[in-house]
Formats: structure tokens, C-alpha cells, sequence
């Protein structure tokens, strides 16, 4: 994470439109209306409720030690038995302190890891469930074990070894590898990315517990400020009165049929009789595979969109969804999509193949490009959630510009593949007028630029973000 | 199947107490009582409810053709393209059939099968949601797929070419095999019986649809008589008067220690106040692994059972589940469950480890002992059933009987695993006085001497059921 505080120390660009309030004109009272939001239906709704979604469980769990506490809470760490994170645990104990997977209250317990892995899901003691897809677990080794012994609680640290957390209340139970790995991921077959960076060599037990994180996480890369809590988001949205959120979980760059859907989604809401729908514009900022474009790249790319006025900057949030990726389909799109509930949205895009990847050994995509979206819209615990189908677009050759995909004149389309796109951007070349805008593309070039050292022209391994 | 009516013809022990009413000093009008049913906690209940719990969606699906209709329906068949089944996919057929998967009407389609891959529920149109697991699916090949072209029914044909059902309003899709194995099995190691047997080979495609079964299915190996469908079933066990029905799914021979389970089960729910608690008795009829005992020596080793006096047959109901077995572990279980409620239990008896085996691979129990249960007690769809869990027995010898274990003393205990039984079986031995009545244990001592041909001392292979 160190490179992005030199990287990006001079980006900006978010704090404007997240400090001011352009829409005070539509202050937060002014935007509550009619009709109460129904549970049930998996509709769009024309009803508008008042306030933003509740978060799951009904409230938004922070695991944050208050500051008055901190101190005393440091002395208690030092004397626990310490497990260390791996910089994967880190991001999750950052997700789970800041109430994305609220009502979780720490890592998971094996009943709740059980649940996960079965149901996709977690059933609360009021009997009602809330969608759970993706387990957040800590995995320890047995001399890690033996340390704890008999001890309830343990102090979680860093690689400096500084305490960072308490976990107390705690329960170890096996780690099972295989099941966890087949169930989340509908494969066992090797080299899936997250399998292999956080899983394979883990420990053999999982710890789980209630969590305090002793201060609130930072990266110290230039992006903090851009790392809004769902807490800090849904006052942001209120700020701004929004009346409908539609979040866009994104972790590539922003080309014009992203931004072509996402106008086009917020015009559709207003047609629907919202009055101010915001975009929350989410990439996600944990850990990434390989050859992904790394964040503090991505995050550029996204400034120099909004600066190009592709995406209007009035009523859309650009925030970093602190969570790594497990790039496990339709498993994981749950998680994107209830993570965004807990930050105010009640609207989620989903694209074709959400969280998709090609199969680590087959030639074929993992998944079926279609389950996600199916899987989404039947999950569990999302019912609240209006889910709302990623309309493909392409690049229209009559137009020269990106637009939906008519299928009655399938020839005058052309599709751009991810791969085709960084093919182009690594070699200099240009996609066609209006794929991207120019300060965008620009980005993608220096990006693929700064990987190749002068002289040889061999792309050097590219560290995750 | 053929083989098992010769075995068999002669058994006739359960005709006897199905047919009779020995209960009829408690008529079924007498069981109804006081507290309804509380549907959300998992506790036990003290209140006793009045009749048998409900079917999974509020009714008994049937999907048999009534005797007026059949003959149209098999001229419509005639006409239509043909898929052919395998001896499993008729006895999925007949589960679907008899309502064992109530409220499926037929093979999954596609939102089906996802939603149980990945939340081992279906959610109903009215939003509740009942318990599905396994996925009842149906595979073809390309070619078959060609010839169903565009039609939107099938029909379905035994191995001989008869038409047995029609398949309505049909959905093709992708088989993901990959996938289902590795979210149902929760590994992909090659040597899953179920997989090797009913998945590895099977078409690309699964096909869904609505199903009307033109006439009962019937094996004609003697045991028919014993497979009661849910409503004869419900029937049988309302005209006992039962107010509390516990269910016993085995695979397995009846031992000391599992008839000791079921009496103190029954013991048990007459202390909470039940008037007349039922056994259901309910051993798996459809295709178990080579090495599992078959069937029909299986029912003749629960004849001498019941003969013998171990188990009441005044308050057992003993029958035949006609579902296939996945050997799925924790995910399996909760079919194994969700069936018996459709067949009126509303009291499942959990063991260790059930629907478990060794791992095909790695040299350890593919499943974590607990995980059986724990999955169970928490699995969507089940709230209504009251779990039961096994309570370990061994032999004592200081007794020599079976009886509960006792942590306290285990010195004085004796696990005698299903491999030691065999062991003892296939050599002629004896167990312990007390293991298992005489009776019993002979049909297992003659089971295993069917296996060796005079002479070589080889066991040949062995069928399965």
C-alpha cells in the first residue's frame, strides 16, 4: 500500500464534492415522501420512502473503540496472547469495524461461518435473516493455538506487531479448507487468486469473536480520505438529500458504457418519481488480483471522469469499498450488493458476470455469465434491495460512441473485451472516439507505462493494490 | 431391483402392523390438545398441537395421473420426444411423484437448482421459504437435446421405452457439474459414489419442467408393500392417533444402541407430555454405495428387529424413503429431514455424522462430526421440526448392553464402528452379547456369506440396491 501515498498524494478530487452540499437545495426533510417501503416484492417500487434503507439487523454495528476508551483498551491489549494479520485480514478487520457486514460483530463463529458456507446467510435471534455469502474468517496455525490456550480473549496486531484489536468471547474450530473453498467458490481447481493469497497457506483453525478495533483503520497511501464509512456515506447522502442511492460496485476503469448505464439509471429513477437519486460509485479497494489495474490507478481514472464530466459530480458519491475480492461470482455479488445496503443504497447495478473471472484451469468463464444476476435477485436477506440489471453496451460504430446494444443490427456494434482494452492501452494505441474519455485513457496508458521498465519491454509482476 | 423380489417375497412383517389399528384407544379426534404450534423457536415444544405438522408449502404435492385421466395422458406421451431414464432418475421421479419434495412439481429449473446450490432453500411466491437442499434434477445430452428441439413437453421413459410421465412447460439449461459436486458436496475428489454414479456421465444439459407421473411407481422386488408415499404415510399415522411422530432415517443395520436411541426418544417425549409418540422407522430404499448393506437384507435384518421385540411395532411405523443417496453430509441431512416433515415427523433424530463417509480421497471423515447436526438445527425452511440429537452409545461392559455413553467411565465402553461389524459379520463372529438380537445379526452373517462364492473366499462385487 505504500507506493499509492507517493502515487496519489496530489489527488483530490473527491473531497470537493463530498464537502460541500450542492443539493442543499434538496435538504434531507424536504426529500421524505408518500408511501412506505414494502418488503416483499422484488419490483422496482414506485413508492418512495422516507430516509435512506435501514442497515441490516437494523443497525449499523461500529466496532470502533470510542476515543475516551482507547487507551485503556491499548493497556488490556498488551497483555494478551497475540495473533498477527496477514495485510487480507486487515482489510477485513477494517470491513467488519465499519458495520459493512453489520449485524456481524466480529469474525465469524463457527455457527455463522456454518451458515455462510450452507445459506448464504445468517438467521438473528429474532428470527429474521440478513444475506451473509462470503465468510469473513481469521485463520490461525496451531502454534498460534497453543498459544491461546485457555485465554477468551486475544489482541490482534499488524505487522509491526502493534496491537490493533481485541477479539474476546472467543471460539477456535477447524478451518476446513476444501469445504470452505468448494462451497464459495462452486470449484476446487488451483490458482484462484484469493484462494492462493489468503487461503491455501492459512492456518487450520479459525478464530472467531467479538471484535473492538482499538483506532479507526488507515493506509496512509493518499486515498484515506476517500475511504468513507457506511456511517460517514449515509450522512453524506442525507447531506445531499438523496431519495434513492444506486451503488455501482466497480474494480476496472470507467469507460463511457459504464457511464452511459449509470446516467441512464438515474434518469430512470426520476422517471419512477424520485426526486434526487445519487450515485454511489464504489470501487472496491482490497485486495485485487494480479493483473487487475491496481486502485490508486483506478482511483485517477475515475477523477479524470468526473473531471471530464462523463459522470456529474453533483449526484454521484466516489467512495473506496474497503473489501478484498474474492472473485467468486455469484457468492460474492451478495456480499458487494448487502455491503451497499449497510451504506445507505437501495438500488445495486449488476452486471453481467459480476465478480467473474475466467475458470483458473479450464478454457471457459468460471461462471455462467447470467447466474449472478439470478442468483442476486432470489438471494436471502436482500429482498429489500432493488436489483437492477446491467443493460449491455457497446461500442455503436454509426454513432461513434458507446450505447445499448440493439440486437435487431447486431453488425454496426462493437464489443471491447477488458482484455482488448489493456491489449490497446500497453501498446499505445487508442480505442475508438468515445470508448473512454481522452484524460481517462491517458491514465491507462501511464498506468501500463509505469510497468515497463525502458529497455527490455518485459511487464515486471505487478503487485496487488 | 429385480434380485431383491426373490429375497424378499416372503417378508411380510410390516403388513401386519400397518394394517391393524392397535392405537384405536387413542382415536385421533382424542390427540388434538391444547398450545398450537410455535413456528420460530428450535427448542423443544412443551405444547402439544393438534394433528400431524404440515406439508412443506401447506399441501401434499401429488403428481400421479388419476385412474380416469392415465389412459389420455399415455396417448399424449406417445406423441411426444423422449428422455430416458436411468434406474436414479426414476427414483427421483418417484420422490417427486409422492410429494417427498412437496412443494416441487417437478424436475428443478433453473432458479430452482441455483437457489438450492446456493442457499439450500426455495423461496415460494408467497415469500416463505421451505427447506431444499439436494438439487432433483434431470440430465440430458446434446443429442437428446436436439431431438426435444422445440418443444415444450417430453416425455419421460423407463429403460424398456415405456412411457412413465410427461414433463410440461420444459426448461433447458447448463449443467454445471463442477459446480453443483463442489457446493454440494463441499469437495470435488474424485470417488463421490453419487457423483461417479449419477453426475460424472451424465448430459450437459438438465431439464425441468412440470411432472405428471402416469402411474405409481412400482419395483416389484416384494418391498413395494413397504413404500408408503407421505399421504399413506399420514394417513397410517393419524389412524394410530399419533401426536408426536419421530423420525429415524438409516441406511444401516438396527443395533442395540439405535433401538435404545428410539425407545428413550419415545420415553422422552411421553415425559413432555405427549400422549403417543409414533416411530417412523424410515430406511432409504434408493441407491446406496456398493458396500452399504442392500435393502432388502436390510429389511429382513429389521424384521428380526421388530420380531424380536427390540422395537415396539404397536408405536413403530416401519417404511421404505425412496430417495437415493447422495452421501452429502450436512447439506444431505437437511433433505433427509425436510422429506420426513411431508411425510408428517415432526420430531428428526440427528446422528453423528449423518449422511457422512470417509473422505474418497484424503484419509480422513469428508465431514466434520458436528457439522451434521449444527447445519440442521439452523437450515431455512426447517424451523418447524424439532431437532433431536443423537446421544452416543456404546456397548457397556459392565452391563453388556448398549447404553448411553458415559464420559465419565469410558474405560468401561466399547465403540463398535460399522467396519468392525462387518469385519465380525463377513468372519462369522460374534459381537458382544447385547450388540444386536440374534435374529438380526444372523441376516447380516447370511448377507455377507451370499457374497462369497463356495470355494474362492472372494467377495465378488456388490450391487447396489
Amino acid at each position: 500500500m505504500a507506493s499509492m501515498a507517493t502515487i496519489l498524494s496530489k489527488t483530490s478530487f473527491l473531497s470537493q464534492p463530498l464537502a460541500k452540499s450542492p443539493n442543499s437545495d434538496f435538504p434531507f426533510a424536504a426529500a421524505t415522501s408518500s408511501v412506505s417501503f414494502p418488503s416483499k416484492s422484488r419490483s422496482l417500487r414506485r413508492g418512495i420512502r422516507a430516509g435512506l434503507i435501514e442497515p441490516d439487523g437494523g443497525k449499523l454495528v461500529e466496532l470502533i473503540v470510542e476515543e475516551p476508551r482507547r487507551r485503556e483498551k491499548k493497556h488490556e491489549a498488551a497483555e494478551l496472547p497475540r495473533v498477527e494479520l496477514t495485510a487480507i485480514d486487515l482489510q477485513w478487520m477494517h470491513v467488519l469495524s465499519e458495520g459493512w457486514a453489520s449485524p456481524l460483530g466480529g469474525f465469524m463463529r463457527e455457527s455463522e461461518f456454518l451458515q455462510t458456507l450452507h445459506f448464504n446467510s445468517l438467521r438473528l435471534d429474532d428470527g429474521s435473516v440478513v444475506n451473509m455469502s462470503v465468510p469473513i474468517v481469521l485463520a490461525i496455525d496451531d502454534e498460534q493455538k497453543a498459544k491461546i490456550g485457555e485465554s477468551k480473549r486475544v489482541a490482534l496486531v499488524d505487522s509491526d506487531g502493534n496491537p490493533v484489536a481485541i477479539l474476546s468471547d472467543i471460539e477456535i474450530y477447524k478451518h476446513p479448507k476444501e469445504e470452505r473453498i468448494a462451497r464459495t467458490w462452486g470449484t476446487t481447481a488451483p490458482g484462484l487468486p484469493y484462494v492462493e493469497e489468503a487461503i491455501t497457506n492459512a492456518g487450520n483453525w479459525l478464530i472467531g469473536g467479538d471484535l473492538e478495533v482499538l483506532e479507526p483503520v488507515k493506509y496512509n497511501d493518499g486515498l484515506d480520505r476517500f475511504r468513507l464509512s457506511p456511517a460517514e456515506l449515509r450522512k453524506e447522502l442525507e447531506k445531499r438529500g438523496a431519495d434513492a442511492v444506486f451503488a455501482f460496485q466497480l474494480r476496472n476503469p470507467v469507460h463511457n458504457g459504464h457511464a452511459l448505464l449509470m446516467t441512464d439509471t438515474r434518469r430512470r429513477l426520476l422517471e419512477m418519481g424520485y426526486k434526487n437519486p445519487i450515485l454511489l460509485l464504489h470501487p472496491l479497494g482490497g485486495y485485487t488480483k494480479a493483473d487487475d489495474v491496481p486502485l490508486s490507478w483506478r482511483m485517477k481514472q475515475h477523477e479524470k471522469v468526473l473531471e471530464d464530466g462523463v459522470l456529474d459530480p453533483e449526484t454521484t458519491v466516489v467512495s473506496i469499498f474497503p473489501s478484498p475480492m474474492h472473485y467468486a461470482g455469484p457468492t460474492e455479488v451478495q456480499w458487494h450488493a448487502k455491503a451497499r445496503i449497510n451504506a445507505g443504497a437501495n438500488f445495486y447495478i449488476v452486471g453481467r458476470d459480476p465478480a467473474g473471472m475466467g475458470h483458473p484451469v479450464e478454457k471457459r468463464d468460471l461462471y455462467d455469465a447470467d447466474h449472478g444476476k439470478k442468483v442476486l435477485s432470489m438471494a436471502p436477506g436482500l429482498e429489500r434491495l432493488n436489483i437492477l440489471p446491467f443493460r449491455v453496451a457497446a461500442y455503436d460504430k454509426t454513432q461513434g460512441k458507446m450505447a445499448f446494444f440493439d440486437p435487431s443490427r447486431p453488425q454496426d456494434f462493437l464489443f471491447i473485451s477488458g482484455t482488448k482494452m489493456r491489449t490497446l492501452a500497453k501498446n499505445k494505441e487508442s480505442p475508438p472516439d468515445g470508448f473512454m474519455c481522452p484524460g481517462g485513457w491517458k491514465v491507462l496508458v501511464d498506468y501500463y507505462d509505469s510497468l515497463t521498465p525502458a529497455g527490455n519491454g518485459r511487464l515486471p509482476e505487478v503487485v496487488p493494490a
